[in-house]
């Protein structure tokens, strides 16, 4: 399944080269539209397109973002649908020993019985969407290069969020695109008041568990309903008995006959990372080293987890679903290394690199303006990969609870001595809301024993890499030098988890108002650490910044080059994936995932039954929808053409992890399904997207009524929509 | 995949209640085809049904047995064609490390190039089919019951053996239909001088290997072609460079364009057992005892083997072949235990059953002739299951090396005091041949470690019985008391192991021919085991034998109910498959596996290449094979509809294990395809035809005869064949 925490899965940012776009490839931005208004027109779109680029406007005005999923207004009075693994952490919130939400569903009978979502809930309204190029890369000097080219996009990024964030009220933030050729500055009003209206029991929303994540058939009723709240005056607010629904300025019809084989279907939404302009070395080596390498990581942490929490223990409930996340992007990854070890995706890199610098060579002027791009950006790359061993084991260190708690709030300490503007961005004051929160989410997936394990195994790996390749103040902090001892580390891990007191909520709230000295002056064996790594990882991250300055320098350059290149075809070029919002467009489509096989466009309430496994929590189903669907008790969703009501289907949709929740809309812009998911064979479409393969999958509106009404009593929630044929 | 084993998977003889017989269910025997010629006809056969009903004709006389497999004729010449599995000791035998024939493959590019088959190989033609059952069952008088009703059918049935079988180059049956209403006597021309033709390279022939075993889609090219010699007169003889090619009767032409979507297609052949009209106790029991326990077991059996004989030992080779059957029946038993588990074909049986009563309560005549005999029948059943528990034990001890020799050679000396006519079956006269090619190929499967962990593992199952369900016996050779040591066992056995003579060929052979004085005298452990055994396996045989002969009495009564009550109904009924010629025919098509998910009817060559894993030797592919589909060098036999050449294809079929090698005919008769597998879903079918999920895999004649001319250099071959369009 797609995963809000995608975004984390890809180690370094960068951006480059393209497949060819195809009808219904891209994530177009909504002012694109109008550059492929008779595609869209020709694929089924009724609304005109021009009316989907204002954003103040029905559809767009109806599409909103939970911060790493997407959802969409279904009434005028702030009822929103999105996936059910989207809301799984306000669900788990809410959720107790006697009262398991998650395993018995919820349905808030009135507006007096909704629940607050988890802590840091936000439902963000995209208001604007500004062009401001010019702010951030045109006013630099040429002579600016490296690390402070850096800061100064830094500089001047902060500036333009902070001009635009007048309250709390709302959150901006500057988008790049191209890798640094445009930006945009997105302003959204962030609602705080956010409520759990209805949850299907996890046996309907999270049905087929991990065994179905990522496969074809599906039969996943992957929704959940929030409500956004505001004051009485129609302002953000916190939580409040007081105030009253959001009023948006529009929401989506919902079609009760869902959709038909070969319909046209779009989905707007906020999709992640995509990666479809990266150059040939940057796929060799992501898919040779660094996808082959991170599964083996997270394999390994998987086993560490189940070996040291077994099932049903606390330590591994509290590991759930950081067990979940690892697993799936194993699989993951596992499928992107298949698919590109079965394709030939590296040879139509290198095919169309050639094309292009045939093209390039092929005219003067084009040769002085860009034939320098792709060599300078070959050589950062390259430049890049040093020390990408080390950097990756870091990383999975940096995921552990203590050290990442320790060094994050030394790092606070550190920030608050400059003014806020001139503060790392996650550590301005715009920041501290979040921030606290995850200091007082740690203890909900913390155990001291797992989390000392994670640190030997990889502490363990990362003391065989060479001398040069390792970090000399870790070393020291840890006695490794040219022997390893498995034996100490394990002791001194022992006597760190032992003393530390980050482990305690109130202890890490305090720290986050000390001083530096305070930190200096500290016995705490973690805030030691963190103090100790401090200025080698600043010296690290000016490197980082260096290399990051010179990429966003050459990375635009060779894009411009590649635009140039694809218009003069008369290509349009849809920018990567960067959680922004996004229109994707094509059909309902099966496909075939092997010769011999085909995968039909819909899958059924028969085949939901069919895989029902009585005492597997992955495979449960309560009686009540197993004696509806044995007695076809499917009443006005009834489909003829499927003697069923179907389930879930698929499309040629181009989506990612960040459209988890996005809605899908028929030509006329009307709600016909959730997109939750990619097809196996289309994981690897973050990088190139393949017609034959790249399948999402959607929850069937009728599926979704016919449970709302017969199975899970939610028929006020029905009530509240409006419902058309 | 179908193996020549499958009858040995099968505990207890016995059969019973039938499933509803649609169109394309039924294995019928030759004379039945006028019964059903309208449909037939209406299905799109176009040959005249009574012309198929003779044996001297074609296309029946074309049809031919290898014991275990089926083959057929495709020349005047005597060339038949079978599936590579068939062939696959032949080929293994001819084979050395320096010319590996199973993995380069083999082309006789001429007569005088063809090999000699395995020792024992044979070539039955099926001369006649006579109804005997007045002369086995119609001459006992009534009084006869038990162990001496079991005793004159085997008298009765090896007198009209004996009298058939004028010399050995006749092979005559007796086989029983309905467990035992009907009996057939089966006279058969044994040709035995068969030599290895033609087989394509394993990474062909067993393309997929155990993991694409029983699965679709599939891409195997599962044939091999034999020649079948006689001596210059033409009747059958040893081997001669003399001998001639066999003239048979009929042969097939081979349709070059093979079949296409819904075409009428039939298989003739000889299917080994099916069990379409057990009892619900017999099935219950089965799927819920027999099965999971019989695959937990072989489960034991291949982790033994794995362990004790790592890949690429000398012992690992020669277990290869028997962890390829047990992997196999683990597979067949996991998927029939799922499909019953999912399925509802109990409560089906339980209706039938219930069906049937009231139809024999319904008239007083009927409830006079057959009220009794469902109930006699259960109580039988129930006596047969007392000590199952034991007796699957027994017998998988009784499937190692050293304890099965022992015995067999032992029973054969004790066999041999009496008259040929007297002695049991398997120890006559005729069966001597057989014999010692069974006691020459032991080393081949042996290996003495091996043998006793498997002797360890299972004897100390054994060992875990209560004592009323062991066999004293047993115990006391192998000191099994109250308390059962491993060590005290694993000592034994290593002494009896290292001091028997029977891992010798020659001492074997030298057996044979020895009194039973001779055992009684000889110090060998395992001589000493079997003649320890002797006495007690006599009395167990003699109360199965008298079981037998109850249910021999019972079955048929209940089987003439069943019958009657399906005439009544005017639904023709066709027999359990019991190895004798039979006819099935249906169409090419597709099924849904699942919700979801369609297996379309064809697989092609570029499926065969995407599934090329190099150094996978389950999934390689030889350089030429590879580039002839990468270049679409396809020729004649590109086929427009599927922008290919098909490899494989899906009907439905009514097949089972023993029509593997079946040749496939469309309405003309003509070669269209060889079985050789039946999908997973499918694999139930033995018990349970579902016309939803009952589907057989063909290899086509399209992709035999590009691989033929464009692959393996197999022209001369193809030029033999008569090739219509």
């Amino acid at each position: 399944m797609f995963n809000k925490n995608l975004l984390k899965a890809i180690p370094l940012a960068s951006a480059l080269l393209a497949g060819n776009a195809f009808a219904d490839e891209g994530m177009w931005q909504p002012h694109q539209l109008k550059e492929i208004s008779g595609k869209l027109k020709k694929a089924g779109l009724k609304l005109d397109p021009s009316q989907m680029e204002n954003l103040d406007q029905f559809p767009m005005n109806a599409i909103i973002s939970l911060g790493g999923c997407t959802a969409s207004f279904l009434s005028d009075t702030g009822l929103a649908i999105t996936n059910h693994h989207c809301a799984y952490g306000s669900i788990q919130y809410n959720s107790t020993e006697k009262k398991n939400l998650l395993k018995q569903g919820f349905v808030a009978k009135d507006k007096s019985q909704e629940l607050q979502a988890a802590p840091g809930s936000r439902i963000y309204v995209t208001e604007s969407l500004t062009d401001v190029t010019a702010k951030i890369t045109g006013s630099i000097p040429s002579s600016v290069k490296g690390q402070a080219y850096f800061k100064a996009i830094e500089k001047n990024q902060k500036e333009l969020v902070s001009a635009c964030e007048t309250s709390q009220d709302y959150r901006c933030e500057v988008y790049s695109f191209h890798g640094g050729l445009e930006y945009f500055l997105i302003k959204q009003l962030s609602i705080r008041d956010v409520r759990l209206v209805y949850a299907p029991p996890s046996s309907i929303g999270k049905f087929g568990g991990d065994t179905d994540n990522w496969m074809w058939p599906r039969h996943t009723g992957d929704w959940a309903f929030y409500r956004a709240y505001v004051s009485k005056d129609g302002k953000p607010a916190d939580y409040s008995k007081d105030n009253v629904p959001f009023k948006p300025k529009a929401f989506l019809k919902v079609n009760a006959d869902g959709v038909r084989n070969s319909d046209y279907v779009m989905v707007l939404g906020y999709p992640g990372r995509t990666n479809r302009y990266r150059t040939v070395d940057e796929v060799e080596n992501q898919f040779t080293w660094v996808y082959p390498t991170s599964k083996q990581y997270r394999e390994d942490y998987i086993n560490i987890i189940k070996d040291i929490a077994p099932a049903g223990s606390d330590a591994r409930i509290k590991y759930e679903s950081t067990l979940a996340s690892l697993a799936n992007y194993a699989k993951n990854f596992g499928s992107m290394i298949e698919s590109y070890n079965k394709g030939d995706m590296l040879e139509r890199k290198q095919a169309e690199l050639q094309a292009l610098q045939q093209w390039i060579n092929s005219s003067k002027q084009r040769k002085n303006k860009y034939a320098k791009a792709l060599t300078e950006l070959n050589a950062l790359i390259a430049q890049g990969k040093k020390g990408q061993e080390r950097d990756l084991l870091m990383g999975y260190l940096g995921s552990t609870n203590m050290m990442s708690v320790a060094k994050r709030l030394y790092r606070l300490a550190n920030e608050k001595t400059k003014s806020d503007t001139e503060r790392k961005q996650g550590y301005q004051d715009r920041d501290m809301n979040r921030f606290t929160q995850g200091m007082k989410r740690v203890n909900r997936r913390y155990d001291a024993t797992v989390d000392k394990a994670v640190l030997e195994h990889f502490i363990g790996l990362y003391a065989q890499l060479p001398k040069k390749e390792r970090n000399a103040t870790f070393d020291k902090f840890f006695s490794i030098g040219k022997k390893f001892d498995a034996k100490t580390l394990a002791a001194k891990l022992n006597k760190m988890h032992k003393n530390t007191k980050l482990d305690e909520e109130a202890t890490r709230l305090a720290w986050m108002n000390k001083s530096v000295s305070d930190f200096k002056n500290s016995k705490d064996p973690y805030i030691q650490f963190a103090v100790s790594q401090y200025d080698n990882d600043r010296k690290l991250e000016k490197k980082a910044e260096a290399l990051f300055g010179k990429l966003a320098q050459a990375r635009p350059a060779f894009m411009e080059a590649m635009i140039a290149y694809k218009k003069s075809k008369g290509e349009p070029v849809y920018a990567d994936a960067n959680s922004s919002l996004r229109i994707t467009y094509g059909n309902v489509m099966g496909y075939s995932p092997q010769d011999g096989i085909t995968a039909t466009p819909f899958t059924t309430l028969e085949g939901l039954l069919a895989k029902y496994k009585a005492g597997d929590a992955e495979f449960d189903l309560f009686d009540n929808i197993r004696k509806a669907i044995a007695d076809k008790n499917y009443g006005k969703y009834y489909r003829k053409d499927l003697d069923s009501v179907p389930v879930n289907y698929l499309s040629n949709l181009d989506i990612t992890g960040g459209n988890s929740g996005s809605p899908t809309l028929n030509g006329r812009g009307e709600f016909v399904g959730l997109v939750f998911d990619g097809v196996y064979e289309s994981i690897i479409g973050d990088w190139d997207y393949d017609t034959k393969y790249k399948r999402a999958i959607h929850t069937s509106v009728p599926f979704m009524l016919w449970t709302m009404e017969n199975i899970d009593g939610a028929q006020n929630i029905v009530d509240e929509m409006t419902i058309v044929k």
